[in-house]
């Protein structure tokens, strides 16, 4: 691991190939306009790359994993077709201290239903105007994020949303219908720093909005770490004689 | 469900019957064992039976399981041997509200690990003397339990242990090579409230002991819920129109 | 404390007397439609007493706060008024293990800013209509409470709520002006189990309705203890040999 | 707020001056010894000045507390001797932002049990070896810190501590004597980070110790925030329009 930051940022890439109303917002792709803000807004140095699900291997093979950081991740009507293969390395990496960005759509995703360990299911409905809330101001993932900002037209993400109470929480959203969501959740898992991101669609220009852009750069910051001994976690280990009469 | 609390005490049973030094200290199996103590624990009432992973579909049955309100898991050395598709019964089952003990080595059960997300490794160490202490006074597994207790012979369990951080962490543990442990973690998973409790090995009397009989109790009693509607979260919901605009 | 359930319903009660609006919907004042309330739906046995600010050490005796095994707090506009003694006398007795139900105007409350040791402020708006949302279905206090339900008149209580991350969220509110709350917070702290819910306004008939009620038995059932041995607390302990080598 | 780290080292410096065994370990008394290894192990460009309970207000005027972003606290004997206008007034900071970091003894001051809302009390002893364990290794405190390593000499800190759950447990510490200690806590209070670390004492040298001046160091950069809006949470809001009817 070295001391500049890399980023992947992966991208189902499937309706912004063959939806006219997603290539008329994102006519590069959802990846590339994350990409390219996370360029923009984070420290100098940082390497930002892509990968999308129909690479091979999805674009997340062990040398691209070995030298990622932190990897957003966008996915939505294809899930099930990631290999299992692929979850499963991508998983160990999270453990073993990658750090992982779960955007919108991406609660349903292999990869963090079974990081959380429950269903990840939550209640939506298309067309609404999200009002997000910081409610955890010092958190560096709010770092120059108004305390209340809105997003015009966004899908409404709705609790209740099955997942473990987050370790740390940092926005809450509210809808037109009524609805709230904790739309912006930290969790722990292994060595590994985790965001769920609930804003973002791929009708509307969320990922343009500039807000949304400084909330994505300050999760990858905060995820990443500097290099680091890693801790062997991959089983057990044994201790013949206690750590403190081996001193 | 009705209103009687209904455990199923859930053993591997394999050393149980196959090892002379396990059947010395626990005649009739540790299921038993613990299945006995809770009786004479719980409140009058209480349901208590029994299920091993010799019996077929490892005695939990969508029967049995529909008929659970908390289950004991004691596993240790067959822990591959339980099969995926019962696996995946007890976690729905969890995730829909059914309680569930883990007990010692448990944490390297295939269903421990999956509503944990994380590798759940640990380091040990044979024969030692273990010291719990309660670290959350108030909390219902804590009740009529000492400040401080030993157990005289115990299996050193010993951080860092691969977890998520715990909702509740209710025991922590010292053993006399100096590790210590986070021994009694709360977890709520999905509808699902989770214990896992380190103290208790097949060749150590651990389960005769009455502070972990009476925490075992408390743990079941926690984790048991008083029959309610349950939530249906296999599927996300789709909420055409708004709860606000519903009224 | 014997192992009957004993609550104190505390009551500012000073616009129920003076304010011909809050007289209209709450004629006997607020306490006692809530003590009304928890006799109705607490188990039987429960004793539930009322106690008001007008009264000689504003109803808080030693001798009632030993007799109190959960106290609910409900003030407003006399929060200075209430004596430092008083306060620092509660403050003890919940960090010895009495429950605290903290309602609505109680955030700003002496004794609920020195237990979360932060400002408690808040964003506020008169006459809105709240939508509360249960985040944690499996909790005690959100037993046969809906998932959803609606207070169709309501003081509009917004983030950011400046209070310590809840160890348990419970319950989120929106507002239709597009603010969300967390509405159903706990935390333990010492030995002492306390909630804080924010619905509830004195010209607003919240405390007559169902769900209300219900959540208020819930919280003071989850934040009563059986009769149990106290952790000496009050001051550090010197331990001269060490507990292990006390065995 | 500048973007130069501005640290403050106080010292209650009464021993340190006085005691033949604190001077024949600390000669130029603990707060320099913190200074100087702050000063070698933080990025460059850090500033790192000393205060002392002896000085006027403490050293702590609001002229020095505008200009530290992170403030660490040793006290001993002389807690109550501490003007209650300065603990008011650090606290302020500490909501405002101030990150604090809470060294040993220091857990029994006035700002530290405030902050906290619960007595701080612990159970210790003197002469002991203590030995940390990391149980949250990606956290940026335990960045370059081993799994597992000793202080030879130490007095024992151990549970019950009474504290409120910590928002991230980063350390825990076992004692030849058997007890056990959440040695390294975070905690988020209104704008501010705060880092509980029991290591360190008078007369023995622990902040000498390569470990503690890193953990000490991560500390102060958790604890630090870059420049930003602060939230004004001295009073409550009023938000006459709603935010959603604002836009």
């Amino acid at each position: 691991m070295s001391s500049t930051l890399r980023v992947t940022v992966w991208g189902e890439n499937l309706h912004d190939r063959t939806s006219e109303a997603v290539k008329a917002v994102y006519p590069e792709g959802m990846h590339n306009t994350i990409a390219h803000a996370l360029r923009a807004t984070l420290p100098e140095g940082a390497v930002v790359k892509t990968a999308t699900q129909d690479q091979p291997e999805h674009g997340l093979t062990d040398e691209i994993l070995e030298n990622t950081d932190v990897l957003t991740w966008w996915g939505h009507m294809a899930h099930h077709q990631v290999e299992d293969a692929v979850v499963a390395r991508v998983h160990q990496r999270v453990l073993s201290g990658m750090g992982l960005i779960v955007l919108h759509s991406g609660h349903w995703s292999k990869i963090f239903v079974r990081l959380m360990g429950t269903t990840c299911a939550l209640r939506w409905r298309d067309d609404d105007c999200e009002t997000v809330y910081t409610v955890n101001p010092s958190h560096p993932i709010a770092y120059n994020v108004p305390p209340v900002f809105t997003i015009p037209q966004q899908e409404m993400y709705g609790e209740y949303f099955d997942i473990p109470q987050p370790d740390e929480l940092v926005f809450l959203s509210s809808f037109q219908g009524g609805e709230v969501f904790r739309s912006g959740c930290c969790f722990v898992r292994g060595q590994g720093r985790i965001f769920y991101f609930s804003p973002g669609h791929e009708t509307y220009p969320v990922y343009h909005q500039a807000e949304i852009q400084q909330i994505i750069a300050n999760a990858v910051q905060w995820a990443s770490q500097p290099p680091r001994p890693r801790y062997a976690t991959s089983t057990c280990i044994h201790s013949p004689l206690g750590w403190m009469n081996q001193k």
